[in-house]
């Protein structure tokens, strides 16, 4: 019984875990968005509606250090940032595509 | 172009709405504790590490007003709350347990 309760009590830690790295209020949005294949800052920007510069900056970058987008300066000028799911954001396709199915079902 | 543009605006809309539903900081490791059955007030306040009363107060009452628990009231002394999860909670059990099988392979 108790060797249960800590099990079940390390099961949650590791999904609170899991939350903070993809269950902020925008890291779902982002990555849905870059499901299709890479795209500029800018053009993130104006996909995601009601995101600000700043959220979306401190959003990408907690993606990055995650191993969930890899970031990739141009030397143009002005610079172009253009960010790219890795394999493990890739990996979040089909979860996020069912929660998206759940959502129209029984939220939108 | 222009109608495919605000197509996907649209859909990006939607899952914003469907994350200010299930996306907070708490909302899933609430719903992954209900999985098995319902619960007293008092027994998710001790499953969920890191969540205080307040912050489960405002979760839980928030997921009731989106249908996605219920809400028992017993006539005990202290009166007994315990919280189950609706038909439409239930149905995010796959899709969290696929985003946890995830975190176990990329985060944990």
């Amino acid at each position: 019984m108790n060797e249960k309760k800590i099990k079940k009590s390390e099961e949650r830690c590791t999904l609170q875990e899991i939350l903070d790295v993809i269950g902020g209020k925008w890291a779902m949005s982002i990555i849905y968005a870059l499901f299709p294949g890479k795209k500029r800052f800018s053009e993130l920007e104006r996909m995601i509606s009601g995101i600000n510069t700043r959220m979306l900056v401190k959003e990408l970058k907690n993606m990055e250090e995650n191993k969930i987008v890899t970031r990739e300066v141009f030397a143009t000028v002005p610079p172009t940032v253009e960010y790219t799911l890795t394999e493990k954001g890739k990996k979040l396709e089909p979860i996020i595509n069912e929660l998206y199915k759940w959502g129209l079902e029984y939220v939108g």
